[in-house]
């Protein structure tokens, strides 16, 4: 049997692909530190649980495709306090932001179109675009610029007739990078000019330290009909196995094709939204109680990291990822190596070898993400074992 | 700003666009019954609520990409008591029974290539194949023969070499028919002789009447390699709002790349998982019981509708659904009627126009499919009342 050219061509995660050896490492005892999922250790608020327990209707029946319309105007309501004034009907709910950015790919552009992702990106950007047939035109950004963008020239000249959007995450996944205000300008200018989309994947909102101010394309009111703001209450309310993701764009023609995606998968979870639109409504010092404790883990690891030879990682400022480039031969072959053939004492890290993220084959093959989502004390001994595995890597570069 | 083709080029569903018809009935203050949806009334297993409300993990967190393993496993006892022998890593969990299309359709096709479908068809077919470029081609099947299959030289004239798949339903959605064996090994042995897989969405396994043998696609050794069965909880257990649906095959590269799916969409809700695991442990006399009930007011519907002069309906066999030919100028505008000019004492009925559930143009357009999810007193009183206007309506046929 034949299985189609896109599926076959599509890439393995590589944030899981390795997950056998670390269930390996496992089952010969060996305590594994996983820094290489953004799955977070912090509770998710119990307002969501105690919403869902008290739904008591005797029918589960199907939600609104475009979701509940209390969760719409409390994700409306949410924007609003962050200076975007979306109305109920520029809101779509999404089986995550996994499905918002489906979507909108699907919508904005046809098999062989392209669209611009700075590299490193989000893996599933390339998964997506593949299994539908687009494209990715990668903006290399580096690790000694802390993987801000490249000028506005470097990117005109990956943009030709085929490129329909730009599509990024801010703060980034997987390189923590929080673009500055002038960064945005920039691409805004860029989107104008050349008549392209803009998809902000803005699920990190509120994950910026250092007191930076975060810009949202959402503000810029010159390419509101132009931006498509993806989001998901996975990180922000520490829900990920909920699922609850969100389209936002004052493009009225775009939302109601988008609806018809809707429509075609029926809906959401009710009880998912159930419990969602409660989770909107929590007070913003649980924010900065949340942001507190990931600046301090952030912390750890840059400072971690600044003492380990070779080892080459600006200081990350926003999510809670950070790239590092390391002194060994294969990042990929180093992670196996930490788990099948290395631990301190019965332990042992994990991280998620960058290669993956880049489109650019050969890139990223020396870099890892390393997601500070354990707590303190965890996060210092996994680092402290990541340096003497450095030192004692056979295939180390220095 | 210019959306993509593919977007603009699917259809709206047909099931929902009559809806704000629908919404402004009733603001003026009629009852509206609604045999439009395949919305059941009957209540959800309390199990699945009760198993939800004892979660107690702090952290909602995410599920596996392929599933929790206890539903995994549910699922394949519940194949093996049906006589399908699937081994765990040959089942993937869904967001419901879309996505489980959705990914074969990927899995299989290639943008232009076909996919065989009997029509009338589930409508979101058409959808999910326009969205990633993959062409419906329709095997149509008439009222007149209850909407079984035309013969094999018949469909084997519609087959090309772009062809990779046969879809369908069965029992059948919208039409209520129930595939003889006879037909089911005609298909296999087609795909058989053309190298094409089929998808087989059994999501209404459980409901067939008159005594008749339900066959799987699942149960033929011999085309194993090529079978994809869809399924969901929706209607088996009338909880359609959980969005829980799964794909199986014994091809374990397709499984293999459809995962890759999966991964890209990271997980299902974890707590909709932890109670369909409860479902799929419900007794059989649940079924026995919604069975016979479904049975009865199919009884009804189709009674009612021999009375009508004009209408012709071979007695549905499976599903909740029958359509109907009306002696109408156009479905569609009958039931905008129906819910704009049209009342029996403040009351009306809608339903769904068939034109939308077919593929060739023009077929279609005098029937309606009917949804028998409504309790017996309330179905009676909607087919009393689909009776009168079919005598007054105005553009009538006979």
């Amino acid at each position: 049997m034949i299985l189609s050219k896109r599926i076959t061509a599509m890439q393995e995660s590589p944030i899981r692909k390795l997950v056998p050896f670390a269930q390996a490492a496992k089952a010969q005892g060996k305590k594994v530190y996983h820094l290489n999922i953004g799955q977070p250790d912090i509770e998710t608020p119990s307002s969501f649980m105690e919403a869902v327990k008290n739904f008591d209707e005797k029918v589960l029946s199907y939600a609104l495709s475009q979701g509940s319309p209390e969760l719409i105007d409390g994700i409306r309501q949410y924007y609003a306090k962050h200076g975007m004034n979306f109305e109920n009907d520029e809101i779509l709910i999404t089986n995550g932001g996994s499905e918002a950015i489906l979507f909108a790919i699907i919508a904005i552009a046809d098999p062989g179109d392209e669209i611009l992702v700075p590299e490193p990106f989000y893996t599933n950007y390339n998964g997506f675009s593949s299994a539908v047939n687009v494209n990715v035109s990668p903006i290399t950004c580096k690790a000694e610029d802390g993987f801000h963008l490249p000028s506005k020239k470097a990117i005109e000249e990956v943009i030709n007739t085929k490129t329909k959007a730009i599509l990024l995450s801010n703060p980034g996944n997987p390189t923590g990078v929080v673009y500055t205000k002038e960064e945005i300008q920039m691409l805004a200018q860029l989107a104008k000019e050349y008549n392209l989309f803009i998809i902000a994947d803005e699920v990190y909102r509120e994950f910026v330290y250092d007191g930076l101010e975060f810009t949202s394309f959402g503000e810029i009111k010159e390419i509101e009909d132009r931006v498509i703001i993806v989001d998901s209450i996975s990180k922000r309310y520490s829900a990920c196995g909920a699922r609850i993701g969100s389209i936002a764009s004052k493009n009225k023609e775009l939302m109601k094709q988008i609806l018809k995606l809707c429509q075609g998968r029926l809906c959401v979870p009710t009880l998912e939204q159930v419990g969602a639109v409660e989770l909107y409504k929590t007070s913003d010092t649980y924010f900065n109680a949340v942001n507190q404790e990931y600046d301090k883990r952030r912390k750890i690891v840059y400072e971690a990291l600044q003492t380990m030879p070779g080892v080459l990682c600006k200081k990350p400022t926003g999510a809670f990822y950070v790239v590092a480039k390391l002194p060994v031969d294969d990042a990929e072959k180093f992670v196996v190596w930490l788990l099948s053939e290395f631990d301190v004492n019965g332990e042992t890290v994990m991280m998620a070898p960058a290669e993956g993220f880049y489109a650019t084959p050969g890139l990223g093959k020396d870099e890892a993400r390393i997601a500070y989502i354990l707590n303190e004390d965890d996060l210092t001994k996994a680092m402290e074992i990541l340096k003497i595995a450095l030192e004692k890597y056979p295939n180390k570069t220095i």
